[in-house]
Parts: structure tokens; C-alpha cells; sequence
């Protein structure tokens, strides 16, 4: 009889092969692959990757080149497979026996399963009915229960909407634990909070090149603190934890970053438009959303999920026992092309059936 | 002031760039790239990748390979970056307060801190004068603490010595808990204990693309074990973990690996050589090895490797606080030409320091 480490049963297993819908919109991808100019000086890179070497100057290269966006020192990223990653480790940096971490919900459905692989008690705090985070009571939760950490989602996912840098600026000043702030969809709102890691030694900012910089398949990901924080973050990463693979193409990506702004408009172009489109059918609820995607609500939600994918169309529905999102479809965006036939499949079904 | 997990500060951490030396064999990597018909096949599917999309089918294509070229159910194989994670992730599966790992010294120096971030009791075993390990002695060692996990690096890093698969199955068939074989290095060996997993439940067989396979900058690796055990292991991998270009390299390297043999053969047959010529260089200890490298020791060793960097050539020395490996240094295999280059220097210095 092994001898596994505690409560290591209760973790869920994650495995299954996805089905590639026609349409895919249920993973808040892009839709589009790299740009092509993009990819090509990508794939020029990869033909001058030497595989048989441990990765090296690739990690640091990467390292300095977000340093000198940010305008901060090198010591204060860094990077891991995914912002998932990130907010893994951050989580485990300030999790243990006893600690307690404090995450909205609805938000990202793992910070509940990365606050039990850190053995830290989670402090779920409740969304209002909007989605939206009352800021004051958010302070109080994490004062209340000494919590060591304290979690955002911003712009929030799956609900789409944000707090304002102000709001964010309001509780880093007012909280004295570590405040991981999850900017995954932030290129999409335009307002991210990283300058305050300056001014709040206890703000940490994940970041993802898996959404607006289409590079999900290379789990890229960093995060930007003060350089105790990411000394001690840094410990809980193991050496060579990053590819020389995904290194390079991530490097080529963010020296490139301006060629992904006019798809990043046209996202939130088509994102305005189709939450308008939406808006008119009739019993459907369409929330408010800054980022690439949009969350809908009908109470034939699950239904509408089915026939969707019977037509080739993946959407991500959420099961009941989701807390708040009963009846809840989040669509991201694909090309104009797509959201039309998502828009007009779903418009056709929900005025029909 | 923020409150980090109890102990984090302890851990090592690990930065800094190393030198790209002219002659590097310091790292235990293949001195080749991948052979350019792999490499072409391999840059041809990267042409494929969609950058865009989350890893999905790419994982489960690696493990159906893998699994039916050692016979063995899908759900006995479990992919990590690099055999590292792999060894991390067994020893956290394993791992908690009060648990104990066994594991030999001297060996992969990661042990030690793959034991402490997984918050167990490290118990060092220590090898003999000749870096053997006393089978029995190690059995008992592991039934006297009740040690929830023990390690054997076989053939072991940096010693290159190996123990026979019947000393593998003597202590599988002995120990009653998790047992973690590290085959690293063990295509050069050509004696894998695999098949032992199918008679011994607890036994963790760890695999990877780094060395034989040229694949250390991809960061793939494997283990094979018994279905209940790598699924609960693989409750501590989060979602996504590997990303699709190593996937996919790793693919096409695995459909290919009789294209590695000949390499395979070379670097066994130059090991053998270099050996024999570094025997005859007085005062110089040379340990027999069955891996890709060499365990030398001389008194001198730390002023040699000094000297060896002078001219650009990165070995691998140990510093004195290495228990059992004062003196030596480990020499990788190079190419044909390297191996002279790097034995003439060594010889050359010897004789007329």
C-alpha cells in the first residue's frame, strides 16, 4: 500500500482530448494564428534553436526585453509555463497549512484548485448578482480572515467585466498581504494596473502571451513584483522549468507586439458589435465585457449548448453546480465570419425552438 | 510583511546565465543537434503548429507512442518537462510532513531539493568508495526509516556506474513503498528496468528526451508506472503543462529514434575510448561508466577545470561541500574531435604542471 501525500485523492485528474470544433470559441484563444510576418520570423528562429542544449540566455533574453517595457529591473519577472504557472506558484509561494487566499467567484475556476494543491484554505469571495466586485466589502473579506493572499481577475474571467486601476490601487493600498492581480485579458481592456507594483510591494501582476498574443499552444506566461517577491517565487521553480522552444518564439512575439494591436481592435470592435447583436434577442442576458469574450445567459442554456456543438460549434457552458453562473454560455470571439455564424445559429435556435 | 510557506526561504535559487563554452561538455547534453532528417521533420511540423490553440491532441499522441513501444496502457505514461518535472512531481505525489525519500549520495544533486520542496524528510543514502550501491544495505535503509519514497539514478549521475536489472528487481521486490528508477542516462546503458513496472506496483520508471535524444532544450520526459500510481501523480500536474511545439518535436524525435542509434553506439564506443586513454594518465582516477560521460578525480582538479575554462572548454567540477565527489570532475562525451581535444589538454596540463 503506497504511501501518497495527503489529500492528494481529493485533487480532480485533468484529461480528454477537446474536440476541434469548426468554430472553436469556447477557450478565449485566438481564433487567428500568429500573423503571418510573425510567424514566419518564429519559425526562421525555431531552424536555429539548438535542441540538444539546456535552455540559457533564451529565458533571460525574454526577461529583458519585458523588463525594459515595463520599466522595471529584470529581477522583478518571471516567467513560467503559462500564466497558469504564474498563479500556480504564487499560490504555493503564499499557500501552506493554515493560510488563506482570498479569490472572487465566479473568477478562473482554478484558483479554487491551486489554493488546494498550495494546502491553503480558500476564502471564496461572492460576486454581486452584476458580477460585480463591491471593493470595500472585497477589503474587508481579506482583512477579516488574515488572509496571505489575495486574488483578482482583471478584466474578469468568465464574466468579462473589470475593476478600474483606481479600484485595484484602492485595495493594494489597503490590504497588507500579497494581491496577485490576473491581467490575462488585459490588452483587451487597455488598462492594466502594473505600474502599481512600484508604489505596492505586495502587488503581483500575471501576465499571458496565450490570449491577445495567440501563443496558448507555447504556454508563455510571466508575472512583474518587487524583486523580494519574485526572489521568493523564483524559489518554487525548478531549474530549466521553460523550453527553448516556446523561449524564442515568445521573444520573436513580443519584439513584434505591434503587429497583434490591429487584431486586438478588431476583437474588441467585434466584441462590441456582436454583444450589441446579442442584446436584441429577446430573454437573453448579455453581460457587460472588456475582454475577448462575452457571457450570456438563457435559461435554455444548456440546450443551445448542445445544438451548437451538434452544428460544429464549441461554446463553454457552464455546469450547474458553477456558482453563479446557472445558465451561463461564454462565446469568444472568432473572425467577423464566425461571430456572425455563432450569432445567427444562436439567434435562429433561441427564436425558433 | 508578506507571509511566504513556511520554509520557502530556505530553497535554493537558481539564475544566472552560463557560458556558451567553445567546447561544452559540462551538462551531460548530446554535443549534436538533432540529425538533419529529424530536424527537417521535426521544423516541417512546426510549420503546423497552431500557435493559437491550447495543447490538446499533441500530448495524447506522444503517450500512445510511448505506450506501445514499451507495451504498455495509455494510462501508465505521463509526460513532464523533462524528466526534472517528472522527479519533482513523484516526489511531492510522495512527499508531506513526516514522509521520508531515500536516495543515494552521491547522485543527481536535485534529489536533496526535490525532497525539501515536497516538504519531506531526506534520508542519504551514501554509495560506497567505489560509488556502488550495497543492494542490501539500501533495502534495509529503506524498510529501517520507513521511507514513503526511494530513488536510484541508474546508470547514476555523475558516478556513470549501473546496477544490474536484477539488483533493480531485488529492491523492488524488497521495499513495500514508491520506488523511483531514473533512467536518464540508460540508452547508453541498453539494460532498462521497465518491465518490472508490470510485476512491481510500486515501481516509477523516469524517462527522458535530454540526453540520448538531443532533446534538452524542449524539456520532455516521461515516466511508466502502474495505472493507479501515475494517476495520482497526475493529479499534480495543473492543466496544460506541456506546450505543443516540444510536443510535437518530441513526436516526430520519438517516430525517428532509430536515427539515434548509430549516435547511441558512438558516444558508447568514444566513452569507451576516452577511458582508456585517460586511464594511462598517472594519478588520475577514472570511474567505469555506463552513460555519456565520465567521472574523473585527481587532486589537482580544481586548478585543471580552472584551466580547462581558460581554453574554453566547460566540464563539470564539484565543489569540495559535494559529499563523496571531492576532486573530481565529470567530462561529457563530445564529438570525436572534442573528446581528443579535450583529452590532449587535460593530459598536456597534467604532465607539465
Amino acid at each position: 500500500m503506497l504511501n501518497y501525500r495527503k489529500n492528494i485523492n481529493a485533487m480532480p485528474s485533468y484529461d480528454g482530448i477537446e474536440k476541434n470544433y469548426r468554430i472553436k470559441v469556447n477557450a478565449n484563444e485566438s481564433t487567428l494564428n500568429l500573423p503571418p510576418l510573425v510567424e514566419e520570423r518564429v519559425l526562421n528562429r525555431l531552424y536555429h534553436v539548438a535542441f540538444n542544449r539546456y535552455p540559457n540566455e533564451e529565458y533571460y533574453s525574454l526577461v529583458e526585453q519585458i523588463a525594459r517595457n515595463f520599466s522595471v529591473k529584470e529581477e522583478q519577472i518571471l516567467l513560467g509555463n503559462g500564466s497558469s504557472e504564474i498563479i500556480e506558484k504564487v499560490f504555493h509561494t503564499f499557500g501552506g497549512d493554515g493560510h488563506k487566499v482570498v479569490f472572487p467567484v465566479p473568477s478562473f475556476s482554478m484558483y479554487k484548485i491551486y489554493a488546494k494543491a498550495a494546502d491553503s484554505q480558500a476564502v471564496p469571495f461572492d460576486l454581486d448578482k452584476n458580477f460585480d466586485i463591491d471593493v470595500d466589502k472585497f477589503i474587508k473579506t481579506v482583512q477579516d480572515s488574515r488572509a496571505d493572499l489575495a486574488v483578482i481577475c482583471n478584466p474578469n474571467n468568465p464574466t468579462g467585466n473589470a475593476l478600474t486601476v483606481d479600484d485595484v490601487e484602492k485595495i493594494a493600498a489597503s490590504i497588507n498581504c500579497a494581491f496577485l492581480l490576473d491581467e490575462a485579458y488585459v490588452e483587451f481592456y487597455g488598462h492594466s494596473a502594473f505600474k502599481l507594483v512600484a508604489k505596492y510591494p505586495n502587488l503581483i501582476v500575471a501576465r499571458t502571451f496565450s490570449k491577445a498574443y495567440g501563443m496558448a499552444g507555447a504556454r508563455v506566461g510571466y508575472m512583474i513584483a518587487n524583486a523580494d517577491v519574485t526572489r521568493m517565487v523564483g524559489k518554487t521553480f525548478m531549474p530549466y522549468h521553460m523550453n527553448t522552444l516556446s523561449l524564442v518564439a515568445a521573444d520573436i512575439v513580443y519584439q513584434m507586439r505591434d503587429e497583434f494591436t490591429p487584431r486586438i481592435q478588431i476583437t474588441v470592435a467585434e466584441r462590441k458589435r456582436i454583444s450589441q447583436l446579442l442584446k436584441m434577442i429577446p430573454a437573453l442576458e448579455v453581460f457587460p465585457s472588456h475582454t475577448n469574450f462575452i457571457l450570456i445567459r438563457h435559461e435554455k442554456a444548456e440546450r443551445l449548448k448542445n445544438y451548437l456543438e451538434s452544428v460544429d460549434i464549441g461554446v463553454r457552458y457552464f455546469s450547474p453546480s458553477a456558482q453563479g453562473l446557472k445558465n451561463c454560455l461564454r462565446l469568444s470571439m472568432g473572425t467577423r465570419e464566425e461571430n456572425d455564424e455563432v450569432f445567427k445559429v444562436i439567434s435562429d435556435w433561441l427564436n425558433t425552438d
